[in-house]
């Protein structure tokens, strides 16, 4: 039985750490409860929740119907690869204007399935209610996790390692917020991010992966709440950092800034043993057509440091771009 | 394994019977899909979600911060009652404006968790995320039911049986609708629901129970659902009805049609072979401190039919008040 996750730095937690303070930190048969991407419960049974809601995490202009679906369904998902979990069932909420309630939300629901469907689970339930406005939707997730990859495993001499590119899916965003079609590479990583749910299993079958999360917030941010979970300092190395070329279009500072800080990457974030992971590289990139890069180490000490042409500067959790907002 | 529960009547399901039968009927490790209370994987896990829109399902004018979250907790876990199973842990997605960012959402929010704690469950997560502007809230609960009591059992023969009095929230949201303050009882039965999660255990271990759900929406349509789902008939004896007093305040047709239709209620109807829960009436008012009642019974055939000073008159789901609303 583990105890509350340390949430990571900054006062937008402020929040959930004053109402998850209030909680016993144990309870019979839960094995981690929250803080990380999922809860444990005994017996490796892994469960996150996922909300959506319309003009905060995605506009309809951005985005059709089962493309809202399929990415509130793999935000969730993603929750289950940052465990390394097998995903096992799903279930939707959505809230939807009454003007809504026919053909468009069918598609959204379409949307849920076939991302469900793709992760190999099962929607199993849900409900369905009127929504005065916005469109809302919660996606729960379970899966099976024999064991879990945790947040707080990092260990002092650990290195730090990203699946894929960074950054396109900020690129996106970015681009409709300025009125701008965004590229179709930068498009697509946001309207239908791929969970990396098989890649979290192999990985952590083949080596010793000591620590994990999902990169939803942006690495600038998700690896502060990896250094805060296990009570390391977590160095980050600008020039190693995997950036999307649908991000680079503006130069290298606003690259990195997207990779850093754009957020919305389903992409994984993980520590392992020094030497253990670099062996795997060319079999990983074989077998899912994803990069693996090593782009930070595990140090004695508390927080993140971005280490970038021979300076280094302490990064703080800005990728959280909604006031107190995060899972708990 | 079973395959999806047949919906209960009416255009209310339309869009709900339009998704879920693009699904498959049936998944490896899921004992029970969309239709019922929960659904139920292997193992006896029965998960429920339950999602609650401020203006759809609560006004703030109506309720403190801490009804609204212990409302919303309890209408979760009045599902995990309706399968009589033994709750184990809760997840609850926040949605809220960024102006209630503070106390607010922590005082919702411990509304949530001292229902799912009184439940004898434990808040192990959830989301915190912003919305433009009304409270969501999306709560999921996890139960174990061995066995599970679901919808699609009854038999003709079977004895029809509520647990409670009926008609009190909706007689305190009628009141509330008129402008009017509702009396303390109505308005409690609507603010503090007390899911029935020690009586569906304990009606479940002492009788042959065939089939069970909660009254979300009102007797008039649930029954419905049951009978539907259990492919029978079903007659309501509308002068067995327990109305709460609370909804007698103005004649007998009124206290019927809250009862009938009013929703809201976290009681239990249930349905049990003839003979076999009378025997139980008084020892589980002793226990529970709530009356046991008969009101109807099972026949072949399909469909609900209210029994009324010698007349008989088929209802159908007007319990939905909003659109295609419903859990699945």
């Amino acid at each position: 039985v583990v105890g509350p996750t340390p949430l990571g730095p900054g006062a937008e937690f402020d929040l959930i750490r004053r109402f998850v303070a209030r909680f016993p930190a144990v309870a019979a048969g839960v094995l981690v409860g929250p803080g990380d991407d999922c809860a444990i419960l005994e017996g490796g049974l892994a469960i996150s929740t996922d909300m959506s809601v319309e003009d905060v995490h995605f506009r309809r202009a951005w985005l059709a119907p089962r493309e809202i679906g399929w990415r509130a369904a793999a935000s969730a998902l993603s929750d289950l690869a940052a465990v390394a979990a097998s995903p096992i069932a799903a279930l939707v909420s959505l809230g939807a204007p009454e003007s809504d309630a026919g053909a468009y939300s069918v598609e959204v629901m379409e949307g849920v399935a076939a991302a469900v469907t793709a992760a190999g689970a099962v929607l199993v339930g849900g409900d369905l209610v009127r929504s005065p406005a916005a469109l809302v939707l919660d996606v729960v997730v379970l899966g099976r996790a024999e064991p879990p990859v945790l947040r707080s495993g990092a260990r002092p001499g650990d290195e730090l390692w990203v699946t894929g590119r960074l950054g396109a899916a900020g690129a996106a965003v970015r681009d409709w917020s300025e009125g701008r079609t965004p590229a179709a590479e930068a498009r697509a990583a946001f309207a239908r991010p791929v969970p990396r749910i098989a890649e979290a299993r192999w990985l952590a079958d083949r080596a010793p992966v000591s620590a994990m999360l999902d990169l939803s917030d942006g690495i600038g941010s998700d690896a502060g709440h990896l250094a805060a979970a296990s009570r390391v300092a977590i160095e980050l190395l600008a020039a190693s950092i995997p950036v999307h070329p649908a991000a680079a279009d503006r130069g290298a500072d606003e690259a990195l800034r997207l990779a850093l800080d754009g957020g919305e990457d389903s992409e994984l974030c993980f520590t392992a043993p020094a030497g253990t992971v670099g062996p795997l590289q060319a079999s990983f990139r074989e077998r899912f057509g994803l990069p693996l890069t090593r782009v930070g180490g595990v140090r004695d000490g508390r927080g993140l440091t971005l280490l970038r042409e021979g300076r280094a500067s302490p990064l703080r959790a800005s990728g959280f771009r909604h006031f107190h907002e995060g899972a708990w």
